[in-house]
């Protein structure tokens, strides 16, 4: 847990870090939008369903929230350099949240968590995550 | 990662489960309120100091409302009678992130981080936690 | 209306209430809610239906949301003490918000009308009401 | 209470009604931008009066929304013939509420209350607020 | 664009003009209510039809928003005087918003369309327009 | 008007086209980014100042969801090609966007309606603008 860590005095010194960021946030919405296709593919009672439909299309504008948050707010041009692919994994990650609102198909929101799990691989490697983060992988 | 590991196989067969539930969101967001707060301390910038108000105001309102998810959404009759302090540690940690709104000190917003931290061992000690979770502590 | 009788001078001595509060909100979303299924019920229509169920489940959230406020933010230790079912009659209450979310049966909308009503029952029972609510029953 | 009384038999054969109203919302909201008012006054606390204006602001625009659907959702054309001042009333009640935004002036709220209260007036000389209306004055 | 061009000096000395105002905001909401309709009529999948229903009550709901803050916050007593007809078009186009909401008609959305436009030609024949507004007709 | 011009036949073949864009929402919510401002620089009333930092901050967040829609919703990987500085001049304008949060600097403002202008400039040469988008530069 990075603020409980060693790694608080880092931050503790410096005057840049303004906030709290996590991919865990946009991780656990985009289990939810799994869940829900799969709950939606095992029901066959239509107010479920369309349940279903509503709940995924909130969880994964939460997702597009979060991701997009993390891309503005914590990396910063030096990552865009260490990380040249920053911009369009992010692009990609956020189209699939886009995806995973227009499809019930189970491997959309698995595509979606997987491009949420390769920023969460970026954003680990970063130095900036030990005072940002709170749940390392 | 509880939703990828065996548990999962338990959590297919469970028709009342019906979402993912993990403390960690109401955790990151309290972290929120804590560097609101140590932020604010530090700070001498008088637009600065009302951001870090108004911030902290709907960081501390999401704790609330992932407490009060977490609380009536995961939580079930089994879980009062194993856990018979839970109603009263649910009331109490979601006064602690209402104190935690009122006030700027960082203590306020440490107890709310341990109130959560003592709901998160709850959480994880249910067997639900091992499919609905996905941050183990 | 306790905010204009005599009460209120009460009120006007007392640092500690911060708000108004009245189940009467939680109470006109929840009548909102059961009117939905009485229509959705009444209706063959396609988008009307599906278009009851997306309002029901805004109503519903909004029900949690007043419940959870009133819960946190009005009741105190001394009310848990005079009240000692008050944290339950709150669960069961706003998870019977959580169960007419899930249904279009109109019978499970009255169970959650009275729910509140009990609670509003329990709210109008202190002396704190006089000065915060305003619609007494 | 319209909706449990006889009046809810006119309802049962009223294929327009679609939903309940009930001033009572607006006015809720309104006591609490009056009592934001009052506390702001009585404390000298820069961070409990910079949340009293946060909380006011929120409150107020609540009240324009819930003013807005009421003159939109419950009123029809016969009613603004019944009553031609309705338009201006309603107008100048969500212009109180923006008026209440912007001070911390106590008269300020009373004159948006009043402003409500005179909808009130109106909404339960309706017939259809029998069936619409919870809360009767 | 009234902001950059000569009116500006004007708004520059008015201290009752208190924010942006433009029709473009409801009219580009609208726009996506009639494609959200179109393409309802176009699709025969489950899943797209209720996302469009969906989305589409989305899009309404902010018409009315973007509709009721031009009614009541742009508009002054002299233009109620100066366009007599201003509150029932404003009642008329918000009813639209509320009716395209019930329907999937492309005409519903296209009248709704016609009254923002009606709205809109007012707003630009205001003298204030030149200086809150941005995307003139 | 892209949607009432001889384009819009365009549109209609497009299935892959799904909904109304505009850098017009914006630019709007930036122009009131940039009200906001001057009015807390010509004011030295306190709570005056407080609601233009409160009204800021949230125009702001506006300008960041509207660009991040923009983003990903509209733009498809072949503009990506014919715009090679598309990520970036996006990552900068939403990064703006949060500066401009953070400061009460009227040229702040101005940045981020250059970067907002800028991006409407790419909008506006693409092909898909014409269907999409309804107030062309």
């Amino acid at each position: 847990m990075g603020l409980f860590s060693p790694s608080k005095v880092a931050y503790a010194h410096c005057d840049l870090m303004c906030g709290v960021y996590d991919p865990a946030q946009a991780k656990i919405e985009a289990m939810s939008v799994l869940k829900a296709c799969e709950k939606y593919a095992a029901s066959d009672d239509e107010t479920f369903r369309q349940r279903a439909v509503l709940i995924k299309e909130e969880r994964a504008e939460l997702v597009k929230h979060h991701l997009s948050v993390l891309w503005t707010d914590f990396f910063k041009p030096h990552h865009v350099e260490a990380f040249p692919e920053l911009h369009d994994t992010f692009w990609k990650a956020i189209k699939a949240a886009g995806d995973a609102k227009k499809s019930m198909d189970v491997e959309v929101s698995k595509k979606l968590i997987a491009a949420i799990d390769d920023i969460s691989g970026i954003f680990w490697k970063t130095e900036e995550s030990k005072a940002s983060g709170v749940y390392p992988q």
